[in-house]
């Protein structure tokens, strides 16, 4: 293999493919990253046997061939380098990288012994655009259950149905659900779970990109194509809990807020919980949110949000995190929070927008 | 005690006392941050019995008194607080923080049980320019010893004597040497080692600021004054090493590189060197500095770096690490390396510049 690219275009594939490569597994292949020609083009790839990352650079080659090499090391490599233009070349399993006065081999190993990253189908699913597709990550997948005894909500769960793509996440005491339009219909129903890892590495791998995002599936593997990168993982194999029934129908009280006082609210609060999370939200038909902790320790804090209060008073006891986290992935200014009682699940949606909604269970203390 | 202040008054005290203040020490106290009223103004103290740092704010007070209180959780609670206006009031030995919406008690302890800060001579024995004193520690207070069994090495030497301060550090491996130019003549020769702790600290709390620093002794005790802070250090007990014998008379060959492209071949030539951090430095009058590193695992990398050379050639193997924490301190566009032969001393100096000398001890092999 011999190839000639630019310093940029190598880092920016690198950067791509480096995320989900090991560092230190004893399976040393774990630990490099695939360089190979591939139809005139340089093709990266990266595995850690649950998530695989392709990614296509541009470049001149000279010959044809495959290495891999340590992730880590190339990496640093071509990050600390100044100058432009690098020539890339095999020799036995080293590969030589000459740049104007930097000589280097670097030790790798047989492209052989690097996993097979699974192909899917031919044709994509569905597609959805880019910077839609991550805020409906951005607003779910911190919800996942993280307990790995519960494989089936370790994941985000994905219903393609018509023109919609609906996400859930949960974790039993809290619930996300968004719903996105596809940029066309797709042809029958598919339900999927998609692991939380997979969902984080592919929202970070989307960074600020426009255009489509392209879905694939085969029986057990999802591939998400954008750009010159695909995203392949496994699927959670499992029945997504049924958990339309927990939405509660109606509600009682209804106080709408500014989100960014509310989100200063709670954390001062939370500094008076050190323990148990536990915040008690008191929703006074007068036209505040009174937020109160205290501990032993630490002593305790009261502060008043000032809102638009329909429906009566109301109030329960919440863990702060489960609505930090919440109101920290919404953009909007406003958010409306809706109450039943101090027993039964409560609801945030954000002003204006009818694609998301939030449920969260209070504690019983 | 009741005072009235603004946030960022207050905000801007916290941040510097609270770099020394401990977590979850088990003398509760010494978490804490002390309030006081003085003298019409407040002031805030930590110590961590190494260390004590007083400031003064701005502020109305209204009643006299003092009080501690957790230097993290009140940290963690002003700086969230959105409002402008503060009033902070003791009760018991909790203090109340009211601030608009904002109503709080945060336990503390009685201002009885807070280690004395020791006080000082009355008058300076030094001044100097702020930004003169944070170059003179930024080149100098790395190259002390962490190892704390030659506790003699674990600070910098601070020597004035007529108009000069002269500092030098070393761990007996490598020296850094910094002259500069004070305020006025003082009066006798001090020659003191402050804790690199301290001078870290220092370093951090000075910030970007202006104006003078004042310089204070007591026997045992060393106090550093600018703006509205006071820094207070112990000083080390000891015999500082005679250094100069060390600094070689004369050198052989000299070469004259830019220190960023010198920085970034050793950074590039430092990843093949992964156990032992040893690089070969070889000086051709051709006109360059040939930097390389092997390693049976990584691989192995040469970079020539362009310079002007005399004295001819000339060459050693060195701890990477030891020539970059030279480098990456300094700014001046260009330094000078000057050699003997393989075993003995190297030194770096700035180009322009003769206030300043590293020495650095080849490696033997």
């Amino acid at each position: 293999m011999k190839i000639i690219c630019t310093k940029e275009n190598l880092k920016k594939g690198l950067f791509v493919v480096s995320r989900v490569v090991g560092v230190g597994n004893p399976l040393q292949v774990l630990n490099n990253i695939l360089l190979k020609t591939d139809s005139g083009r340089v093709k990266l790839s990266s595995t850690n046997l649950e998530i695989g990352i392709n990614t296509w650079i541009g470049g001149k080659i000279e010959e044809d061939g495959a290495i891999t090499v340590p992730a880590k090391l190339i990496n640093e490599y071509i990050n600390n380098l100044p100058t432009e233009k690098i020539v890339l070349e095999t020799k036995d399993t080293n590969l030589s990288i000459e740049a104007e006065n930097y000589h280097t081999n670097i030790k790798g190993l047989s492209s052989e012994d690097f996993p097979l990253i699974p192909q899917v189908a031919e044709e994509a699913f569905a597609k959805i655009d880019n910077k839609e597709l991550r805020d409906v990550l951005s607003e779910t997948v911190w919800a996942t259950a993280v307990n790995e005894t519960q494989p089936e909500i370790s994941g985000i769960f994905m219903v393609f149905e018509s023109g919609l793509l609906r996400v859930a996440a949960t974790d039993r005491y809290r619930l996300a659900e968004r719903t996105a339009v596809l940029k066309e219909e797709v042809q029958g129903k598919k339900e999927v779970i998609v692991p939380a890892r997979t969902i984080s590495e592919l929202y970070k791998i989307l960074g600020t990109g426009e255009g489509l995002v392209e879905i694939f599936f085969s029986e057990t593997q999802v591939l998400f194509k954008f750009d010159e990168t695909e995203l392949i993982s496994r699927l959670i194999d499992g029945q997504y809990p049924d958990y339309k029934q927990i939405i509660p129908k109606e509600f009682k009280t209804e106080a709408v807020v500014d989100r960014e006082e509310f989100i200063h609210a709670l954390r001062a609060t939370s500094l008076f919980a050190p323990d148990s999370n536990n915040i008690s939200l008191q929703v006074s038909e007068q036209g505040d949110i009174t937020v109160t902790a205290s501990s032993a320790a630490a002593g305790e804090n009261t502060t008043k949000v000032i809102s638009k209060v329909t429906g009566g008073d109301s109030g329960a006891i919440f863990n702060f995190r489960y609505l930090l986290d919440c109101l920290q992935n919404l953009k909007e200014a406003k958010i409306s929070l809706k109450l039943i009682n101090d027993a039964s699940p409560a609801m945030i949606v954000p002003e204006g927008r009818d694609n998301y909604l939030y449920i969260v269970m209070p504690i019983k203390v």
